[in-house]
């Protein structure tokens, strides 16, 4: 008879290494992505900041899964799932393509969310893929650039006055680095301006960073911070965000503008729609953030062929990170490769909590490994550690810590090209707000770019 | 009295390395580039074949100069300049400032030229801007992404076709990249398509590659490109372009319609408009290729304050390579030096041949240097000394040559991260010729890239 055909969605951690955990089971594995890369998501505000190049932390997901024989991938978007008939549509292009399965293994994570309020997309990028990141590498360089060339100190002010909303890791993390090269890296590049003048603002509505860590670490945390130059504002809700800046009240009731060129948002999150055409189909509920109920085995209601993991869905209050994706795609993957060896499967899965870290400055940071607490070098040193370990690749290992050598030794950041395309097309956004009209022709055109 | 302004135009080879020569002079250097990058233009075909980052080898041109108090950096495009009152005009998005020049030094490089086929751009992207290296990056592996998925054995092989069109170092060296490519280091990534079923094909009008190196090492290079799967046509004019393939008049007078996906055009390079800007306010001829007729001493006729240097030039036939403009740079740099100190300057520039070198393939190059005619390994291997010494900077030499083991030895790429806009907005050109209607809103438009 023919082998079991299982369709993973999405290159993430959760889809990955679901596929590598099904290397030696007698299926055949497709894998469908709309990237052609496994992306490192925890890196990619190192990216954003010019540490690290966009490959160190985005390896070919069809070269990671090169030699493993029952795997074939796919670079196209899946628009549907028809649960009845067992088949995934992806379309690439003008291309639609059509996979059936015996088993299904939705891993397809989670975009930014604006609670609402989508506009807000255009002038504080989100920090959830490698053209986000790069977009903000272009904004943050390019504010300064901007800074460096203007005559008006109104608008010098602004464009040295970054605002990253959500204290969670990614924007902790982003704050630190963001604080980090206007207060050392870039001190000695500029003329005219003083970059250790720029300011950088934290804000989040929560009434501290963090959170999940607890407060001892959340308060070290937030001194370090503070410490390192960034402004905290907690309590504080963003009402609104424009080309110039943006608008915050806070928990007291006050009201604030806040003049700032570069927003960064790491607020909320948004499970992939592919959620709810799940839930469509089958009555099981999605949440606020679009994430899908799923049984205590992982697999939708109704359907035990179907498995939904990582950011993607509502169990137990587990968080959206790496290792809840990690730990739920091989959990799929095992259920499987025992239902087709006619074994018990395992029955509940079981998440392990690993802990989780957040970089804040260099050589600083703040750990939670079981009921170890670290902050500062320590905390700094185990993520390092960690992280290493993860990053995808022997190669990839060496360049990144070559790359971490110079950055965190020699204070220097080597990756911090941006294209034409983003560094005009975004930040002339920025710049000119909502009437802009593209000042070089055909940048946001199809076709060739020109200078 | 105050130091003399020296203007800068251009963060090229000639740009940069004047600015450096300028270092311990009594004058103020201002350098203005249209990008941030110092961009080490000869490797650029490395970032279209995921072999190096962007950043390797586009150092922030500020941070090169970060240690020369007497330099400032301008992110900006010159607009203008007016030789009567010594000023240069230079815009960036909404700004326009304006720079007094006691000594001016243009070094603003050439683009491709299509021979007046601009609309060809579209469709076959040139090789001299780090927007074109990511986009042809995006292509390249594109193409073999949608040869994967697709049914359509017509389309597959349009789609596994690979057309570079001339025969310089350039086009020599991203066709023997590209078979490098199919041939070895994807074979075994893609399931259903047989990449070295992919055909490269070198087009050139004149009758022999690498015509400069003379007929042994131009014989030898055909011979290794054709051993390693490159098709080599010579007398091949080009005589269209478009999103499914190329015409071709061959020199028997023969006609070919090419079918062929990604098309890279290396041909013809075209001076810096400034060129002719300068030639229309001194009547200082331009040639065919937009190239400024100076004096001996690089100055332009009537205005000895004005050295235009590197790929502007129409000078004793000197080439459009980097050493032209380093020399012409650090010349135009020793001249003002030796004015401002009221010593005699040097009166003539003296282009010192150091030879040039191509990669043809993995160990395989040609190069001639002085009467000394390599092929082969140790051709080889003198570009790979020859180009580490070049790259600029300490860590980017460490991590480039990381990157060169990678690549040379494990035949492996690690740099292979294309973005939506540029895999989607341009590979959709490709695909779906003139009539292109961006299937991912956004993307194509100022604002947040949506996914």
């Amino acid at each position: 008879m023919a082998r079991p055909q299982v369709v993973i969605i999405g290159s993430g951690f959760g889809g990955l290494f679901a596929a590598q955990a099904l290397a030696k089971a007698e299926v055949d594995v497709t894998l469908v992505s709309k990237t052609v890369a496994h992306l490192f998501q925890p890196l990619l505000y190192q990216v954003a900041t010019g540490i690290l190049s966009t490959g160190e932390i985005a390896p070919a997901t069809r070269d990671i899964l090169r030699n493993q024989a029952n795997a074939t991938v796919f670079l196209a978007e899946v628009t549907r799932i028809n649960l009845d008939s067992r088949t995934v549509v992806a379309e690439k292009l003008s291309k639609t393509v059509a996979y059936r399965y015996d088993y299904l293994i939705v891993a397809g994570g989670a975009g930014q969310s604006y609670f609402g309020n989508d506009h807000f997309a255009t002038f504080a990028p989100g920090m959830k893929t490698i053209d986000d990141a790069l977009e903000l590498r272009a904004r943050i360089f390019g504010s300064l650039e901007m800074a460096e060339l203007t005559e008006d100190a109104d608008e010098r002010r602004r464009l040295l006055t970054f605002v990253v909303v959500g204290a969670g890791p990614t924007g902790v993390e982003m704050a630190g680095q963001i604080a980090e090269l206007t207060q050392h890296t870039l001190r000695k590049s500029f003329r005219r301006i003083d970059t250790t003048s720029a300011r950088v603002l934290l804000l989040d509505g929560a009434d501290a960073v963090l959170p999940p860590f607890g407060p001892e670490l959340s308060a070290a945390a937030r001194k370090e911070l503070e410490r390192n130059g960034v402004e905290v504002r907690l309590g504080a809700l963003v009402t609104n965000v424009d080309a110039t800046g943006l608008d915050v009240k806070y928990s007291d009731g006050s009201t604030q503008r806040i003049a700032a060129s570069c927003k960064v948002w790491a607020a909320g999150v948004q499970a992939s729609p592919l959620g709810r055409t799940l839930a469509e189909q089958t009555g099981a509920g999605v949440d606020r953030a679009g994430r899908v109920q799923v049984n205590d085995d992982l697999t939708l209601p109704g359907h035990p062929e179907v498995f939904v993991v990582g950011d993607m869905i509502a169990l137990k209050n587990l968080p959206g990170v790496a290792q809840v994706a990690i730990q739920g795609g091989r959990f799929a993957a095992e259920r499987i490769k025992a239902e087709v060896a006619g074994h018990q499967p395992p029955a509940e899965f079981k998440y392990h909590d690993k802990g989780s870290m957040a970089v804040i400055s260099r050589f600083g940071a703040v750990a939670r490994m079981g009921k170890l607490r670290l902050s500062g070098f320590p905390a700094w040193f185990a993520w390092l550690f960690v992280h290493l370990i993860y990053v995808v690749g022997f190669k990839n290992r060496i360049t990144t810590l070559l790359h971490w050598t110079i950055t965190f030794i020699g204070r220097a950041r080597s990756e911090r090209v941006t294209t034409e395309q983003q560094l005009v097309g975004r930040l002339a956004v920025k710049q000119l707000g909502e009437d802009f009209q593209p000042t070089i022709a055909g940048t946001l055109e199809p076709g060739k770019i020109k200078h």
